[in-house]
C-alpha cells in the first residue's frame, strides 16, 4: 500500500501517460501527454486536451529529464516498450505505473528490429515479440484510422482477403472493367465465378453476399492480394434496381462503399488508404532502399529464414503471381491450378469443344489446339521460378465448371424461340443444354473430377504431361534450369496414381527421345481425401512426393462442402460448438490427426518422401506451427501470405505456438 | 494313365451323366441321363435326346443297381452331391469321373439340411456349405429358367435389388397407381424420388436410367423387398413419345418386359415368375406347416444363429417392414429413418409450412402438428419390436427434399404467368421458390442436414424426443415392453452429440414427470463422417452406442458421391481400378479401417460401448464377415437381407470368409 500522490495541487504537479516509443509507427522517440494541475482521470476524460509530451522540456525541464531517465531504465529493464502513467506532485515525480506497450504491426516489427540493433534482445526474441498475423498490416493497403472512426459498419462478412478498399458500387465484371480505367470500383456480387475474373482484375476490392473462405472470391483475391470480404449475408443484392441493401442502409450502383479485408467490415462512404510499401517494392515500384519499412520487414524475415526447418512456398498460376511469390521469399510452387489455364478466354472454346466431343477423337483434335498454350504457360511460370521446384497439379475441377450455366443456356434458348430466329445457334445452344445436364451432378465436390478425369479421359492427362514436358526440355535447351513435380489430383487409391504416372512416365519417355535429351521430374499426388491419408503407405509406393491438400481433407473429413459451410459454421462458432472456422485454421484433432497418420504412413514406405501441405491453411499460423510439429517439410500458401508463414515456421522452430 | 473304354459297341454300351441328387431343387433323388450306343460328346453333344437315368432301370437292370451303389458309396465318402459319369461298354460299367455338383441356392440349403438329417455332415458344414447370397433365390420370386433363356437381354444395368419381375411398362408413378390393381406394372423412371412412393408401391419391379446400389431406388426396393434394377445407363427414356430404347430395341408404354435384379438384366417380353414360399409365410400368406421350403430354410437359419456371435438387426421405418424383419428374424432395428415418416402425403404439407417459417414460433406450430402423427407411427414400430431394441434416427435428409423441385415450381409459375389468373397462387409459389433458392447448396451431401439441422433447429429434435418419449410412456401404460435407442445423424464433434443430446435429455424428463413414470433409453450416435470415427474416444464420452453409417462413411472416405458414381465405378472396374462397387461391398483397408479405429477408440473410452453398423454392406456377406472379425455388436440390413446376414454371421464365427 503507498500513499496517493496528487497532481492537482498546482502548477507545479501535474500527470500524464506515455509509451517509450510510437506505439503505431514503432519510432524510437518517447511518446506521451500530459495536463498541469490535473489528476489522471482528466487526461483520460477527454474534457482538457492533454498537451504534447515535448512541452514538459519546457514546463518541467528537471522533471522531465527524471522521466526520462527513468522510462528508459525501464524500457532496459524490461527490454520491451513500455507504456507508462506518472504524475508530479509539487515539482517531485512519482511513476504510477508501467507495462508491457501493445503496438501495431508496422510498429511490432520495427520495435523488434531496432531492439536488436540497439542489442537490447536478440534475434530469436524478436521473432517472438511479432504475431505473424500483425503482418498483415504492412502487406496489405490499410484505411487511415483517423478517418476510419468516422464510418459507421453497416455490414460483416468474412475476412476473406485482408487489406482495406474504397471505391464506387458495380454489380458486374463487364461494368467494373469499362469504368475502372478512370474511377476506383468495388465489385460486389452474389458470388464469383470464373466469368468474373476480367472485373476482379481492376476493382478495388470484392464484396460477395455468399460463399465462405475458400469460396472462388476468397482465393483468388488472397492469390492476387486484392481486399475480400466474402460471405457477407447480411448484403440482399437487387439486380433489377441496380442496388444492395444492408440492415436499413440502401447502396446503389455507383455509391461509394469501404470494406477491410481484415476484420470483414463494411461501410458506406469512401474512407482514405494507405499504401503497402513491402508490396511496392516487391513488384518493383518502389526501390528497396528507398524504404526504410522493406528493409526492416526484411531484416526480420531473413532472421525468420536462419531460423526456421519448415519451408515455405506458394500456390500461384500465372508468372505473375509467381514472381510476386518468389519476392515475397517463397522457396518454390507448391500448387499450380492448371485449371486456371483453361478459364482463359482464348482458350475457353477449345476447353468446351473437347467436352462437347462424344469422342476421343473430337477430344484429342481439342486437346492438340491447347498443347501450345498450355506449353507457353508452363514455360514462363518454370521459367520465372527457375532453380526453384514448381509443383504442377493436373486438371482437377468438374467440367461442367467449364460450360455455361443450366439456367443461362435456358434463357438464351427461350429468347431465341421467341425471335424465332437464328434456328442453327438455337439447337447448337440446345446440344451444349443436353451435354451440361448430362454432366450435372449431385454432389459435384464429390464426383467426376480430380484424377477421375484423367482416368475416364487420359487424353487430358497425356497433353497435360507433354506440355509439361516440351516446356522443360526448351527451357533447358535455353540453360534455364527447372523442376518440375507433376502432381496427381484427388487420388483415394494406389492404382488411381499409378494408371495417372504410367502415363506421364511414357510420355516424358517419348519427348525426352523427341529432344534427345534427359531431364528430371518427380510425380506424386495430393493427399485430400481421406482414404488417401489411411492408406497413404500403398501410395507412397508410387508417389515421390505428398502434398496434402487440406481444404478437400477438411470437406471430407468433416462432411461439409465450404461452399455451403457458411451459416453453419457461423451458428456453430456462436453456439459454442466449434471454436473456429475449420476451414481457416486447420482443425488438427481431426484433419490433422490424418496429416499426421499420412505422413507417417507415407514415410513407413518411402523414408525421405518429401511432404508439404497446399490448401489455404498453409498460410495460417497455428496450421503452420502444427505442419512444423509434424515433420512436414513445407507448407504452400498464396504468395501475400508467405512472409507470415516464413514467420509462423520460424516461431514454430523456437517453440512459440 | 487308363485303357479307353467304349459306349458305343452296341447296345449293350451306353453312356450317361448323373446327379446323385436333383441339382436344382436338392431333393434327394437320383437324377441324370444316358444313350445307349454312344460316346460322351455324343450325350453332350444334343443330336441324340437322351434317356432319363430311370429308363436304365429296366434297360440294364444290372448296371443300375451297381451304379446306384457305386454312387452312393461315392456319396458318403465325399459327403456331398456327386456330378458323375459313366460308360457301359458290353454291360461292364465304368465310372469315368465324379466331382462334387453345382447347385442352385433352394438346393444348396436342402442338400445341406437333409444331409445333416441324414448324418451325412454335421450343422457346421451344413452352415459352410451355403454361400449367403445363394438364400436370395429363396427369398425373391425368380424366372422360370426354361422360360428366360427365350429371352435376350436388351440392357444391363445395376442389380439392385434382387427378383424377377415381368410386367407393363410405366413412366410414372401416378400410371402404376391407376393400372396396378388390374395388371402388372414396371415403373420405368430415369431416378425415383420420395414423389414416387405410392406407384413403387404397386408396381411389380422398378427400372431406372441413373444413379447407383444405393440410389433412392435401390434402396427404398430392397426395404421393400421389391425387385429393381438401377442405373441402367443404356436406357434412354423419351418421355414425350412415352417410350424408351436401348441399343436398337424400343419399348413403348404398355409394352412388357421383364427385368432380373439378381443379374440386373432386361428383357423384352413377358417372363413367367416363380414367387418365394419363405416369403408367403412371413407375410402370414402360408402357413410354415404347408411349406417344406420353409421348414428347411428355417432349420438352416437356427443353426445359423446357434453359431453366430454377431447379433442382426433391420432396418425398418414402419410397422410393416418391421414385421416383415421380425420374421426374418431380425432381432432389433438398427435404423428406423424417420424422415421417411416426414414424406407421407398428409405430413408434407405441415413439413414445408414448417421449412417455409421465417421464425421459430411458425416452425414450432407446424412441428405440433406433426407431433401425434411421429408419435402414432413410433408407437406403431416400437410395438411391433416389442422387447426387441429399435434405434431411431432423428431427421437426417436437407430440407429442400421436402420442397418442390426448382424447376417444376418455375415451370408452374409460368404457366400461371401466362393464364394472367390466380395472382395469390402465384405469389405463393413464389415465396416457395425463393426458399427452395434460398436452400439450394452445392453438395447437398455435405450441407445442412443431419445433426446440423437440429442443432440450428432445435425445435425440431426436440419435437422428436417428445413423439418418442411419449409413445414410450403410452405403451409402457399398454404393458408393452420397448427399447428406444434415439440415434443423433452426421455427428463430427463431441460438441454436437452433447448439444442434441442435452435436449433429448431434456424432454425426456419432461415427458417422464407429465407421464409420472420412468423408462430407459439410449442415446447414441451414427458415425458416418471420418471425423467422428477419428474423434471416437471423444464422443463415445457423450454417446451410448455407435452404429457406423457406412454408405455416407464411404461416400466421404472416398470423397465419392453414391448417386454420382456410377460411371466413374463402372469405369474404374473395367480398368481394373477398383475390385468392386464400394457401395455394395464395404471397402476394408479405407473404410473399414475407420470402423475399426473408430471401434478402438470409442470403446477406449466406454468399453462396453455397443457397435453396430446400418449401412448397406450390412446385408453383404463380405462385409458382415469383416464386421465379426473386428468384433462388432451387431449389423443391420434390410428385412429381405436379414437370413443372408444371420448366415453370413454364422459362416463368419466358423472361420469361412
Amino acid at each position: 500500500i503507498q500513499a496517493m500522490v496528487f497532481g492537482n495541487m498546482g502548477n507545479d504537479s501535474g500527470t500524464g501517460v506515455g509509451f517509450t516509443r510510437n506505439p503505431s509507427t514503432g519510432e524510437n522517440k518517447f511518446y506521451g501527454e500530459y495536463l498541469l494541475n490535473a489528476q489522471g482521470e482528466d487526461v483520460v476524460a477527454g474534457v482538457r486536451t492533454p498537451l504534447p509530451i515535448d512541452n514538459l522540456k519546457k514546463d518541467m525541464p528537471k522533471v522531465y529529464q527524471q522521466l526520462r531517465r527513468i522510462t528508459e531504465k525501464l524500457e532496459k529493464h524490461y527490454k520491451d516498450i513500455q507504456d507508462f502513467e506518472f504524475t508530479i506532485e509539487k515539482g517531485t515525480l512519482f511513476m504510477l505505473q508501467t507495462r508491457i506497450g501493445k503496438r501495431t504491426g508496422p510498429a511490432a516489427v520495427r520495435i523488434a528490429v531496432e531492439m536488436v540493433k540497439e542489442k537490447l534482445i536478440n534475434k530469436q526474441e524478436a521473432l517472438r515479440r511479432v504475431e505473424p498475423d500483425q503482418l498483415n498490416q504492412l502487406l496489405h493497403p490499410m484505411f487511415d484510422p483517423r478517418e476510419r472512426v468516422k464510418h459507421k459498419v453497416m455490414a460483416k462478412g468474412l475476412p476473406a482477403s485482408p487489406g482495406a478498399a474504397s471505391g464506387k458500387v458495380v454489380f458486374t465484371a463487364d461494368e467494373a472493367a469499362k469504368i475502372a480505367s478512370t474511377q476506383k470500383v468495388i465489385l460486389v456480387r452474389m458470388e464469383t465465378s470464373p466469368d468474373d475474373i476480367h472485373g476482379m482484375h481492376v476493382a478495388e476490392g470484392i464484396l460477395t453476399a455468399r460463399g465462405g473462405m475458400t469460396s472462388h472470391a476468397a482465393v483468388v483475391c488472397r492469390g492476387m492480394g486484392k481486399t475480400c470480404v466474402a460471405g457477407c449475408g447480411s448484403v440482399k443484392i437487387n439486380e433489377e434496381d441496380n442496388c444492395f441493401t444492408a440492415g436499413n442502409v440502401k447502396i446503389k450502383k455507383g455509391d461509394y462503399i469501404s470494406i477491410d479485408g481484415s476484420s470483414g467490415e463494411v461501410m458506406p462512404g469512401q474512407i482514405p488508404t494507405t499504401s503497402s510499401e513491402i508490396v511496392q517494392v516487391v513488384k518493383g515500384e518502389l526501390k528497396s532502399s528507398q524504404s526504410k519499412t522493406y528493409q526492416i520487414f526484411n531484416s526480420l524475415m531473413k532472421w525468420a529464414d536462419e531460423v526456421r526447418t519448415l519451408g515455405v512456398r506458394a500456390n500461384a498460376d500465372v508468372p505473375e503471381d509467381a514472381s510476386v511469390a518468389r519476392a515475397m521469399g517463397a522457396e518454390g510452387i507448391g500448387l499450380c491450378r492448371t485449371e486456371h489455364m483453361f478459364f482463359a478466354k482464348d482458350r475457353i472454346p477449345a476447353v468446351q469443344k473437347m467436352i462437347m466431343a462424344q469422342d476421343q477423337e473430337t477430344r484429342e483434335k481439342e486437346l492438340k489446339k491447347l498443347l501450345p498454350m498450355q506449353k507457353k504457360d508452363f514455360k514462363g511460370l518454370l521459367k520465372e521460378m527457375q532453380g526453384l521446384p514448381v509443383t504442377i497439379r493436373f486438371l482437377d475441377p468438374p467440367l461442367h465448371e467449364f460450360l455455361p450455366k443450366k439456367e443461362e443456356l435456358v434463357e438464351q434458348i427461350n429468347k431465341l424461340k421467341r425471335s424465332k430466329n437464328s434456328k442453327a445457334k438455337q439447337v447448337q445452344l440446345q446440344k451444349v443444354l443436353q451435354r451440361v445436364e448430362e454432366l450435372h451432378e449431385f454432389n459435384p465436390m464429390l464426383g467426376m473430377r480430380g484424377c477421375r478425369l484423367g482416368i475416364t479421359r487420359p487424353e487430358i492427362t497425356r497433353m497435360q504431361a507433354q506440355a509439361v514436358c516440351e516446356a522443360v526440355c526448351e527451357l533447358k535447351k535455353q540453360k534455364v534450369n527447372v523442376f518440375p513435380e507433376i502432381m496427381i489430383p484427388l487420388v483415394g487409391t494406389v492404382e488411381e496414381l499409378k494408371h495417372q504416372k504410367d502415363i506421364v512416365d511414357e510420355v516424358a519417355a517419348q519427348i525426352m527421345k523427341k529432344y534427345k535429351m534427359k531431364f528430371k521430374y518427380l510425380v506424386g499426388t495430393m493427399i485430400e481425401l481421406p482414404r488417401a491419408a489411411l492408406t497413404a503407405n500403398e501410395i507412397a509406393a508410387e508417389a515421390e512426393f505428398f502434398s496434402f491438400g487440406t481444404n478437400d481433407l477438411t470437406q471430407t473429413t468433416l462432411g461439409l462442402s465450404r461452399d455451403d459451410a457458411g451459416t453453419i459454421i457461423e451458428d456453430y462458432i456462436s453456439k459454442g460448438i466449434m471454436a473456429e472456422d475449420p476451414f481457416q485454421t486447420l482443425d488438427q484433432t481431426g484433419v490433422g490427426q490424418l496429416v499426421e497418420i499420412g505422413t507417417k504412413k507415407g514415410r513407413s514406405t518411402r523414408p525421405r518422401l518429401k511432404v508439404g501441405i497446399c490448401g489455404e491453411h498453409g498460410g495460417d499460423p497455428a496450421s503452420v506451427s502444427f505442419c512444423h510439429k509434424i515433420g512436414l517439410n513445407y507448407v504452400s500458401c498464396s504468395p501475400y501470405r508467405v512472409p507470415i508463414a516464413r514467420l509462423a515456421a520460424a516461431r514454430a522452430a523456437l517453440g512459440e505456438v
